[in-house]
């Protein structure tokens, strides 16, 4: 185990956001564990980690299984250190009208970016309450303040993890865990948006839509926070966003 | 087929307020249909509405399951008439630290009160739509406004059901279906809260719980609404109630 | 004093929604009372209704003034009878750049959809608690849950309006006062939205706009709401609003 | 006009939070410009800043006057420099039941907390416009957002704020000009609560009560925020506080 290093732990760190934060706490000097289900497209993200002289694991990990979540948190507090943060960051956006959504994907958008982080937060909450610190973060979105045509999977999902998050926060805030929550509302500069949405790429050369980096900071000012003012939630959005 | 006549198909009508709500659709000339997991126990129900001159049939059925529901549906439809008017009152709360939530209960209680609404709704909303008329009741909770100590679980289920609500209401309120979301804060007068919390129960002498009769006669003021001012959300408590 | 008879106070009846809720509790055997700052506007109110049967009043009231709003009060009381329903029904939406707002007119809008409210509720507030007794009705709008570009000094007093209701519910809810904000979402059937926008009073044939009657009956379900299950907030919007 | 150097403009600088904010703009190269309604008191405010390096000036300033609000405002920006932050703080937190409230007070809470918001922050932004850039912060509390027994003055004149907050957000977000709300929740490091609530302010030791430093630093990361990636709104409260 590096000695007297701090973990934080990035589950969800496949898209741009994740991998965006895992580097901001790498450069702070934190051991930069992220996870996704296959490990293989974790690695340029972990080479880019070590090239910038910082440390970094990744991990195949299932954060819908119960088992493979007590399995990866066991193993990086036994073999890395304390996990002094924690980010969630598992999205799951597909749009669908109500009348031809899926049970199959109501139930997968749920399981993934909701049951997700109950399981890997609250397997890292066990933790930190028997060190009486630590920073458990959870990416949300607008869907988890309104629901919307189109959106009720995704709403449902959000809703929940926001509801997660708010109770977490009021029964482990006077534990000593600050628990936030950040809801992004724009486009993510990402190849997904770059490629399925041109023209709203093209917002990026004014600033347009949101720089991962960016989001990032916001998540270490979060962790960062000195405990007589903790922020429970905050928004991002482009300047030229409609709210 | 009844010629003529409408059916209220109330999802969870093994409580008080399901049962209400039968009740009281039934006393506007409302064919009640009333569901829960095992039919016997809402025989009496069945049968109370019958003595009062109404009509009124049981089912047993597993809003959970996919197969189950449209089977429900496909069989009023067929056999008593147009679902005119739906009510999805399925509650689960088991308080619980989310340091020692079990996963299986964390995902029982979203199963029933949040998947369980989606299937019905939706298997409902579909009928609806091709007869561009029909209302959808769904019964809330302050926790689906805001999460609690001891209430993730609990708290995730209802702000889904919530985000559903909204993002149906969005979408299919435009196709002339009436979607609502009933905020109930407070005691109920029911058996549990008798049985369970005595002291709570005694405020009863002075109206300090709900009557779900009264509940009941807000669902009906929800569909009775004529559709150039429909309400999407309205919250119902006790006059002492703090909150 | 007519013997027994409940009074009902509207303030700000001069347009469609204050006439239609006050003809509706009259229609209920409530003498209406109904004030706005020109009495002779208010005659063809008082006119309806009493050839309709009921008892009406009007007075020519300016709500900013606490010794006009004192007088009135106390004139009602004294010579008609209680006060049992109040209703605040004062708007003043003049949309508007931050920009280009002039102090005077961001104070005026305030003045009259806010302080007036303040005036005149804690006014009749004050003798409703003397007989442990009482409703009290805001109308609000969607601009009293969210600003918007142009709409600052709305949003202000319709924000205030709803603290205000807010505030006095959780105060006199114990005291056996129901307070309740009505938040009225969409274009209303008045002269106004008539002659303005004829497009959008063009959608009264689909029943796109409110028919002040139909606001008028949710302000007298909530009245008459039994205790044990008050609403504090419902929403009223036409079927094909977008919100 | 000292060469290059931008302004800070803090409105409402009486009590720590104020000076906390303008220190912490100075150190990061801003001149700080504070206002109170008497000047004096600004002195070892401006003194602080002054020893430790920084450039500061005190202005006697009543912020409910429009005319002393214009000539403020030109003066900074023809003899100091272009105000490139805003930040509005003057509170008014005085309870009281709604049965005892006085129509004075009522306003004045009003003219104090809100409309000297209006006030200001139109003065400064109708500058920032010019330019395209800027940023304003308005300081908000937790009634800004609810209601509360014995607070409908202040949740009035704080939901007027946050009204006026979102709406220049919507506004003027597009034209470059950063609008936020930061939601004070908990008791402030201050004389105020030292001397009346000794009990709270013993929490101090463990951090149970916010330090204006800390709160100031939130504002200046608001502020610092790329305008992809920009907050409208974060709350604030220590650890152990209960909400």
């Amino acid at each position: 185990m590096t000695q007297g290093k701090k973990v934080v732990l990035v589950v969800g760190a496949g898209d741009a956001t994740g991998g965006a934060i895992a580097k901001r706490f790498a450069r702070e000097g934190y051991i930069a564990c992220v996870t996704r289900r296959s490990a293989d497209k974790l690695q340029p993200l972990v080479d880019e980690i070590r090239a910038a002289g910082g440390e970094a694991h990744g991990f195949a990990s299932d954060a819908r299984k119960e088992e493979e979540v007590a399995a990866l948190v066991e193993q990086i507090e036994t073999t890395l250190g304390p996990i002094e943060a924690f980010v969630f960051n598992i999205g799951a956006n597909v749009p669908c009208s109500i009348l031809d959504e899926t049970a199959r994907k109501y139930f997968k958008i749920w399981e993934m970016a909701c049951f997700a982080g109950f399981l890997t937060s609250q397997a890292v909450a066990r933790r930190m309450v028997t060190r009486e610190r630590g920073t458990i973060l959870f990416t949300g979105a607008t869907a988890g303040l309104r629901g919307a045509a189109g959106f009720a999977a995704f709403a449902g999902a959000k809703h929940g993890i926001r509801a997660l998050a708010q109770s977490m926060a009021r029964e482990l805030g006077p534990r000593n865990i600050h628990v936030a929550h950040v809801v992004v509302d724009g486009a993510i500069d990402t190849a997904f948006i770059r490629d399925s949405f041109p023209e709203r790429y093209a917002l990026k050369e004014q600033d347009g839509i949101l720089d991962p980096a960016h989001i990032a900071d916001s998540y270490w000012f979060l962790h960062a926070q000195p405990r007589d003012a903790w922020t429970f939630e905050l928004d991002l959005r482009p300047w030229m966003e409609r709210w």
